[in-house]
């Protein structure tokens, strides 16, 4: 089974961003993580990030046929953009949301995520035992389905 | 570890409720899987169970002293009740947010929740397996703190 | 056929609490009322009173395999309670929503029910009137069904 | 006891239209329904329906001296229209507002009634019964008045 | 000078309607009052009443050469009809908006007016005599453009 | 194939009316270009114009076995009737909205159409073009469905 | 009959400001055709400006038991200023609300008036000529109450 | 005089929860404030708490010729129940809103009270103080209305 | 210890002005209250009061140094000036809000106070014992800082 | 004439995606459609598509001095890209905003066009024949224009 | 040239209050800075402070003939005061609203300045420096202008 | 001391866009002039331009360790770019925000700067000289913190 995990926009720079919120990991050791549970769940994980809505949309359409599932952290642009939720719908692959600060406990603004009516499920507050849970979640999801 | 696992209202009919939302699993077999998740993590769960949201409460305040977290899906009281909020908040216990469904797929009221600024983290949209994620990272997230 | 009556907070001091709005009738009058009507309509006519939201619900539960259908006055909670609507979904019986006022030209906060989208229909503004009236509905709702 | 039963736009199309929500009886068959219910409470009971919100004020304007009570199904113009709420108020004849579907279920524009707050009351849900229900509703409403 | 005076829907009630409110003034009555003001000012006035939004704007457009200038009281339609209000900018004659009671201090829906825009000015609260203001407006008015 | 082409209120007005927002052509001119058009593409069109919403109502009912569609500017109709919205439901008759100028980019209350979800699509913003457009778009999609 | 006249913020700088708005005519001809009115209709108005909001209200104080009635045009405090609004409810006389322009038809802020409901009724739209017709209302209203 | 001092939701735990917000005294040491009170002041005051919204309700009920006043500390339960408000107004007694903190001050959800419209009063803002003030006033408003 | 107690606009009417909401005691009267109560209290209290809202803002700015708390009732000003709230947070003394009536069961405008987030509490609904309330409170509040 | 037509997110997708909302055509069939309109049309169409919003934006400046108009399908991006507005607005070239599916009939979101005020008109709901339709409008209009 | 600085409300406590958000200079210290800075730019400047709405209005009227501009801290009558809007716009001066703390980053209230429409432009967050940039930003703007 | 100024979308057709708003000087005077100011303040300016969101955010990465403050006008983005705002709190540099237009007197939607909580300042409404005050006040920002 292969899954894509995607970072959103100023995801690249954890651990040097806001440590209160998002924890003292950097990028490289989440990422890691990722892999090191990736591996334990007999899977591949190919990891991306771009700051980039566009590009974030790009990806998702190419992941059409070649990966069975996708984890995403859409950063802020969670909030806002109904282009990934549209391509989301679009390409017809489970997408588990993730998020490491719990978004329901911020500011107003990140309670609202338009991208999840296009989502399986959603993981938030985790920090990034949020992707390792999401891997973990998305790979029983889809042994279920099959 | 001792781990406080609560369901709130109408939890009790699961399997027997609107399958096509929260599947084909009935309230023992949800149970039985959690106790099974718990035993394999080498933590105790006990199952709680309520209708009333002053039973929900009164139950979180016993939670003091005797569970070191709490996995708590407070069903359609989620929504409205600043009462479990603030009792959250007065227990002082880590306590994980759970939904059965992606309530941020359903219906507008069911996309904000009232209790999450007193919560750890959420989980949401993956059925019984949304209970399991949470036990996995409750316990994870008391082992961190230690 | 046997029809489950119920009434929520505050009802059991009918005729005692503001007249003006409720009407001259105590409580023991408006259930006469209604066990006269369920006879006259060949129908067994059960009552309860609660003030508690999580007893109307256990009630709800209990009156699977017990009720052919539900007559219900919940009351304030018509206006917050998603626990009770949750309820009445779960349960599958026809319940038909009854108030004595007609809340639609009361304070805003009485104009949405937010039990409505699980009820099969909403009877308003008769006093206890309301009541046989939803009897007779029911009981010829049940009837054209089977 | 002669009562005004009145329906308003596309009202006429009852059984052409949208069956799924309005049932499968025409709107001849409805006023039949009506009428047997009128001979069998023993009052008088005409029949009116226009497609324009001017014909039925002036026709609610009529009714004043020549009708005891009115029985409104307003349609869509329930919901918007004030000038039919200020006829009710101004004819001083008890008006019953009358909804085939249960308004409080659908799209959220059909949960507010504007014509409410001149109403004794309103029944909604029951199909061409919600006419005979409120029928009978308001020739008890005229003969406790008396 | 002539003047169209125009009453829109129930209006023709005056004088047995919500006396509290609009005084006790007949239709009759408030009508002579207006021809009286208008013969002290050396204008004609003719008076129209209906209770049709339609038959308002067809009125309305044929004012267009007949008349000079417009009085209109459009009732409740005051408040939602923007089709009015379009007929009013397209006939190209000053209008002034008059309500006998004070829109500004009754309920939240009589405190905008969606005609008013169109209108050259508005005059409220001081029941027959408002229409009297507005003659003596709308003349002096016509006599400053020329 | 018969195309029902309906004016609602106002549009008689045109080339008398506003011309920098609706053009200079007068409503003969519209309607001309309008017949010119259905001849070229082998169709027949009534045209049809009312202040009245109620009238606009009952010609919709009337074109059932009439027409195979309609082409329909609602004026300032469009953005309150939900009458005309339940009327085009009501009939199953495919219904292009059109609009003579760009009514997303003028005042608030114009961008929103409460008929548009009855509609098979909308045209916008072509002065008298935006009913030729119509026209072809409706004449194709009555010809894709057969 | 005694009538104090009430200008607000800014209306000293009449004739000085925004002319295509407010007219060309000056605070002092302004004042002019109050007092020439005020004579005509054999009453003494005496005339008073404030930019103060507190000026404004403890003038209202004092003419309880000097002035028999006021108008008042309060200038843009008339959108915000409860306190005035709670000083013509406290001193019981009748005050009739006046502008100069249509504010109904300026920008949004301007279309709510605060202190409307302590009011008689309102006069706006028609330049200086809106405190003369509003000293004829008042002083009417003022002989029709005696 | 008899007087009930009522606690909601959470407030068992004072002392022990949020003594930021709340201050160091726990529960046993308020209600001993609340009863040295009382007794300074000649009247006997009964202390209840529950943390069951329905509970509050039945004991409101109960107190109905058992006591002269009532004050009463909702909780939570003040910004959501209108269960609650009912049964304030139902019984008839002069009922005082407590809150310890501010509730003004705090997060937006805090600042709305339902249940005040069916209260005499409200104190807000000063600990365990909030209660004796509120004993003071019930006292003194009681001994008002003999 | 020195106490400034500061009404707002219109509280100089007191007596004169809606007894029915304010109650029939003079401002003379609630004055000697409140200087009695100062007495009792081993404390001095200056009394002040202004329409103006300027001069409130003067005269807590000169509060620093003289006084050591202030009880504040801002009439209508309690409501829009965040100028007040500015100012006392500028100060730093402890400031009491006092309402003579319930402000949260009137109109929905007076439900907000600004000014609350700056103050210590608030005092509502006791006519002028709300006044002797809050000096008791603050006057202790003071002592328990010290 | 030389026209540019722009594809904006997720439409590289269309026939792979959500076919019951957009129709069976694939990308290179519409595109194909549009070439052989533009061909009967004596025009030139160049045909680009992006999912990056600052690509569509680079894209509309290029245009300028290049193409005599635009035809713009901006997906997604039409409800909340100022941006995009902004652009249109800046290069003075006409462009009419096209889509195949009827957004006004679609998800709340969708209703709101934050581009249309930039715009000369729009185009909804017609499928592949939008785009046909919006290449006659707006050659028609370039042609009008000139 | 000559400038009129002018500061609202609670201004002159600059360096007394809140020093967090305001900064540690005092008000005599600012107004060196203002005067300093004036005197390099080759200009005068006079400089007022109130805590007066009233007070601001009238200053503005006087400053029309006797400077070339004025720089504006309204302090907290930015967010509610359409009086001085209005007077802004009367006299025809270019000004420069100004505020110490970026108002956009506080809290919600405060990110509305209802002046701005009538401003030239706005500076806020650079402290006293806030000050001194305006004066060089309106100084430039009057030169640009001759 | 080294500036990154940054032009969002749009920007760079300054001089050939919209000239009455954002004025006659074109993208390279504009920049000629930011060159000029930076000169004489003895810094460093490197000027950027882009109309992606997702370039704009790589390029505040890179700032990091390479830059000492930012200029930054985010044209259209400033609106509803939560990720932009993201990256701003992520870099830990002073950043001021610039619009040449003074966007609190614009549409609505230009009102909200949602970026502004991550900035120091803001500086609005100047054209070209807005960036000249920003770079002065950036300038003097980073000297006053070392």
């Amino acid at each position: 089974m292969r899954i894509l995990v995607m970072h959103g926009p100023n995801l690249n720079l954890l651990g040097k961003r806001e440590t209160s919120i998002y924890g003292q990991l950097d990028f490289e050791a989440v990422n890691g993580m990722i892999e090191k549970k990736a591996l334990s769940l007999g899977v591949t994980a190919e990891i991306f990030q771009s700051n980039h809505e566009g590009a974030i949309i790009d990806k998702l359409h190419e992941a059409m046929g070649k990966y069975d599932a996708v984890v995403l952290n859409a950063g802020a642009y969670t909030h806002t953009s109904y282009a990934i939720m549209d391509a989301i719908k679009a390409i017809g692959l489970p997408v588990v949301e993730v998020h490491m600060s719990n978004i329901h406990a911020r500011e107003a603004f990140r309670h609202t995520s338009v991208i999840a009516p296009a989502c399986v499920g959603q993981i938030a507050g985790f920090g990034a035992m949020s992707y390792t849970l999401a891997l973990t979640a998305v790979v029983n999801w889809v042994k279920d389905k099959r």
